[in-house]
C-alpha cells in the first residue's frame, strides 16, 4: 500500500502533534497542522469506518473502476499538484459523509466531517495564497478526469464506499501535502 | 463497535507477547499464545484487509443480512461457548481466504491464512480436551443458527466481504477466548 496505516499515524500523531500548534504559519498557509494529525481524530475516522464497514454491505456498493487506484506516488507531485490531489479528494469525501444516513452512523461521522471541511478549506486557502493560477501535471490531470468520470458514472453506493474505505489514504495525502518537501 | 481495534491489539501485543511463550499449556489447551497477538501476525492482517479493502468494490458484495452483528458481547459467554464462536468465525474466513483471487491478494493473504488455520486448528483441539460434549448456549446456538443460514442463502461475494471485514473481530474474540476469566 502507497499510504502510510493508522497505528503509524497515530504514532506520530502521538509524539510529535503538540510541536506544532495548530495556528502556525496561517498567515501564509496554514497546512502544517496537518504534518502530524492528532491522535483523537484519527481515532475519530477509524471509528467511523468501522461502523461503515459494517453496515456498507446491506447496499449495493459495486464500482466499475478503482476511483483512488494510481500508479504513481503522491511524493512524486509538486507540492501544488498535491494541494489539487487532496482538496479533490476531500472533496468527495465531505460530500458523501452528508449523505442521508442512519441516526448511529450520522453522530459517529461528525466528528471526522468537521475535521476533513476544516481541511478542505485549508487547502483552498493554499492555492488562493500560494498557486492562484497552478495548472496540473499531466499525471494528476489524468487522475482529476477519471475522477470526475467516475462522479458522473458511478453510482452513490459506489461513491461513497469508495471515499470511506480510501480516507486514510487521503488522510496520508493531507499529511505528504502539508509536510511539503520532507515527503519523499 | 464491541470489539477492540487494530493498534490496540498490536500495543498489546508488542508489549507483553515475549511474556508467553508459544508452547504455554499445549498439553491441556494451547489457546494461552492467542492471548496476546504477535504484531506481525496482526501487521499482515491489516496489510490483507487494506489490499481486500481496493479491489473489493470491483464485485458484488451486498448482503440481505449483518453477518457479524450480535447484541451481545463475547465476555457473555462462557469459555466452551466462545471457544465454539471463534471456531464458526474462523471456519468461514479461512474457507472464504481459500477462494480463487489475483495472484496479488492471493500472496498478502497467505500469512493470515497460515495463522488462522493454525488457531482454528488450536481451538478444535481445545474442544476435545476441555469440553468435547459442550451444548451452546441459546444466544449462541441463535447467532450459529443465523450463520448457517447465511452461508446458504448469502452471495460468495457477501460471505467473503464480511468475513475479510470483520476479522479484527474474529481476532478480538479469538483473543478473549484465550484469556478466559481475564476477559470481562
Amino acid at each position: 500500500m502507497p499510504h502510510l496505516g493508522f497505528t503509524l499515524l497515530l504514532a506520530l500523531g502521538a509524539s510529535l502533534g503538540a510541536a506544532f500548534p495548530r495556528d502556525a504559519l496561517k498567515k501564509s498557509c496554514s497546512l502544517s497542522k496537518y504534518q502530524f494529525l492528532v491522535p483523537h481524530e484519527l481515532k475519530a475516522v477509524q471509528k467511523m469506518k468501522e461502523q461503515f464497514e459494517d453496515i456498507m454491505l446491506l447496499s449495493d456498493r459495486k464500482c466499475n473502476t478503482r476511483l483512488f487506484h494510481r500508479k504513481w506516488n503522491i511524493a512524486e507531485l509538486s507540492v501544488p499538484d498535491r494541494v489539487m490531489l487532496v482538496e479533490a479528494e476531500l472533496d468527495l469525501a465531505t460530500a458523501m459523509l452528508m449523505l442521508p444516513a442512519d441516526p448511529a452512523f450520522a453522530k459517529t461521522r461528525q466528528q471526522p466531517l468537521t475535521f476533513l471541511t476544516q481541511a478542505r478549506e485549508d487547502l483552498r486557502g493554499c492555492v488562493a495564497t500560494e498557486a492562484p493560477s497552478h495548472q496540473p501535471s499531466g499525471k494528476l490531470r489524468h487522475w482529476l478526469q477519471k475522477l470526475q468520470t467516475a462522479k458522473k458514472t458511478e453510482t452513490t453506493g459506489c461513491l461513497e464506499a469508495s471515499a470511506i474505505l480510501h480516507l486514510f489514504q487521503m488522510l496520508n495525502d493531507l499529511r505528504c501535502t502539508a509536510l511539503r518537501e520532507q515527503c519523499t
